[in-house]
């Protein structure tokens, strides 16, 4: 369709042809308008009944509305019409009619609940709002990707399907590989390491991840996105270096490039970069400023990982983004390292939004004698992980990483209520289609 | 690790630490060069014996190959030295020792097989030619996002666990899904046209696919990367249009950023970015022109699928990339629209690179009685994508699309014997791990 322009380039004094969904028609009587809706806005199309041919007219008042239609004609101004120019048409085609029961409305003038609205994506992504949703995270992926090109990273590609999880048999969907179990990755963690122990050296990748969790909560996803990194000769705090520009990376973008997508979601005024550097409260002083609040009913010791309600209060009184650092080595998973000076501490940090976690991460255990030992440690029998284990024999440099959920970061930038807004097509508990 | 700067940043009169692994030892009698490797080249470490710290000796020739070390002193030039300049160390620790037999030679100095690389991808990675593989895999997939944005496309995630696959239950790998059945997804085809059927219209995706197929060839993965394309409002000639700009983008952006992997490759004077047109033809033109070149024992009629042969040989007669468009309605899938004068005609294509075929694509069938038929004809029960057929009832636009071979891509620009040197952890029929 190489004639076809979009409707936000029609310039009075053309002669055009517009394509898009039917949005609404508006009759007036002896005027009525067909208000048309591309990816790009909507533009209003008059009929005058008494001064058209008469089936032109009856083809484009006729149809019903999300029909496709494609229109040619003259482009002018029109200071009432909402864009501020109309179009006169000279030739309505009916492309695709639409059936005129619709099980969601797109004009968003009747509510529905997410089921209904997941149930019918593509009627559902025709609403501003929840097209700009989607604009804004693909333009979070690009200008993700582009901060960690900055921090000279190599974009990688790891495999899903695997022999072992990261973290043992827990939370994994078990496949049949060929007669063989295998399992759908929870995480690209073992094979990013592999690589950054290479001449590779600073890593990245984004891609799916697969989690059997019981979960169904509004922060669950059994399928989500992992914004993964993984750096050779990198300590804890180079990791939270990476992750805040890669966090302030989003954030910059939709304010540089999403103005429109904003509107839509009626965040231009709210929406905010953050400027300040991340705090980095280490984790005795995180439970020691969670007591002060008095929000909980217990006070919390040392070694206690943190209740929702500590993190809650905790946000609130930082008010932005902010890392716990310093963890207790015995609530981190055995690849993080512990400090040198201190085995019971260890390098693992979270990043927290003052409404959840959206990343772990901390220096990884690149000694082999250790990392067989915290195998043990976990559960784990490290012969099952060998194909792991064996490299850390051939010079593993000290590394270190995080992963940063995907939705996550979109819900929270975004002040969405429930993650599933921030993904096409969920997978949960309940939900496996479309 | 912040004051380690890397080995291509080390100039002659600055006092450096550099980090790395140990790639040879020269030892030539009273002088000795410990030569280290990192992500961006080698350096020259030297050693006079008499004159320099006796434990300082010790450890930097000591030291067993590829492990790592962090060396701190004065750079100096050198003209002998490799890359010109050369460190005399104040200091050297070794951070990682390796293992002295290696199951693997970094050093590219012994062969090892395929199967012995993957098992020790990290040593493997440490190669100059196998980085620079995935160096250029990495500028490819910033290259073709970069260009699929030029053509105002949104980049899009769909759900890689389904219900039921693209094509039916054939080559799918099942997994458990809290109790239901579900497959690992073998193509995002339907869930990309659910969205290039909203306002977001014109989307890519770059994923991976999952497919259970029992071949075992050069040319094979049963988890590949898929580089999707689809377009509301685009016809067969649109999707083309952008298949070629995405392929060349990749090489032109190989030619523009990667001389230095190209050399690692032996690839510098061969490597050529196509600048020609690809010639688009016909189904028709296709089978009278391999016909024509002899090299099958029996004529094409129409009809016919290609068989390799035939594609190798209208290869060679064409000498570079090429569409062959205009397929019998017949071989392509039920999604593929017919032309509308001649519905035993399609407007599927593929595009061709001499050694294989790349991209699949076409218009898709947009009508929704069509498409229900379409089904039926395929063996498929419509119902079970009623999830997918329902949209079409609601305006659905005209769209077209294609699904490229990342992998694939990769080994043809790179000319690459075996598509699993395109990818860090292939999965085959054999290989579940690492």
């Amino acid at each position: 369709m190489q004639d076809r322009i979009h409707t936000a380039d029609a310039e009075p004094g053309d002669d055009v042809t517009v394509a898009g969904w039917v949005h609404e028609i508006r009759d007036l009587g002896g005027i009525a308008f067909l208000i048309l809706r591309d990816s790009t806005g909507k533009i209003q199309i008059k009929f005058e009944k008494d001064e058209m041919d008469e089936e032109l007219v009856e083809t484009g008042l006729g149809v019903s509305r999300e029909s496709v239609v494609s229109v040619s004609g003259a482009v002018e101004e029109e200071p009432r019409a909402p864009t501020g120019v109309e179009i006169t048409p000279e030739s309505v085609e009916v492309v695709a009619p639409a059936d005129p029961e619709l099980p969601l409305d797109p004009s968003g003038k009747v509510d529905a609940d997410l089921s209904t609205r997941l149930d019918n994506r593509t009627l559902d992504l025709r609403k501003d709002d929840v097209q700009a949703i989607f604009e804004i995270r693909s333009e979070i992926l690009r200008a993700v990707r582009e901060r960690f090109r900055e921090f000279e990273c190599t974009e990688i590609t790891t495999p899903k399907i695997v022999a072992t999880g990261t973290e043992g048999g827990t939370e994994l969907f078990p496949i049949t590989y060929f007669g063989e179990e295998a399992f759908m990755n929870q995480s690209p963690q073992l094979f990013k390491q592999l690589i950054a122990g290479s001449n590779v050296e600073r890593v990245f990748e984004i891609g799916p991840i697969f989690r059997a969790e019981e979960h169904n909560t509004p922060r669950h996803l059994n399928e989500a996105t992992s914004i993964d990194f993984e750096g050779a000769f990198c300590d804890q705090n180079d990791a939270m270096d990476v992750v805040e520009g890669v966090v302030k990376a989003a954030y910059e973008a939709i304010a540089e490039n999403c103005s429109d997508e904003l509107e839509a979601l009626g965040l231009e005024d709210e929406f905010e970069v953050p400027e300040e550097a991340f705090p980095r409260i280490s984790y005795e002083e995180a439970i020691e400023r969670i007591n002060a609040t008095g929000e909980l009913d217990e006070q919390l010791v040392w070694g206690d990982d943190l209740p929702t309600e500590g993190e809650k209060a905790l946000g609130d009184d930082v008010g932005g983004h902010y890392f716990i650092t310093d963890w207790p080595s015995e609530i981190k998973p055995f690849y993080i390292k512990d400090h040198d000076d201190d085995d019971q501490l260890s390098t693992g940090f979270d990043l927290m939004h003052p409404r959840m976690e959206l990343v772990s991460g901390g220096q990884r255990e690149h000694r082999h004698e250790k990392l067989i030992e915290g195998f043990e440690q976990q559960g784990l029998d490290p012969e099952q992980f060998e194909y792991y284990t064996k490299m850390f024999k051939y010079g593993m440099p000290p590394h270190a990483g995080f992963g940063l959920g995907g939705e996550r970061l979109i819900m929270t930038i975004l002040g969405l209520d429930n993650i599933r807004e921030a993904v096409l097509f969920p997978r949960d508990r309940q939900r496996l289609s479309p």
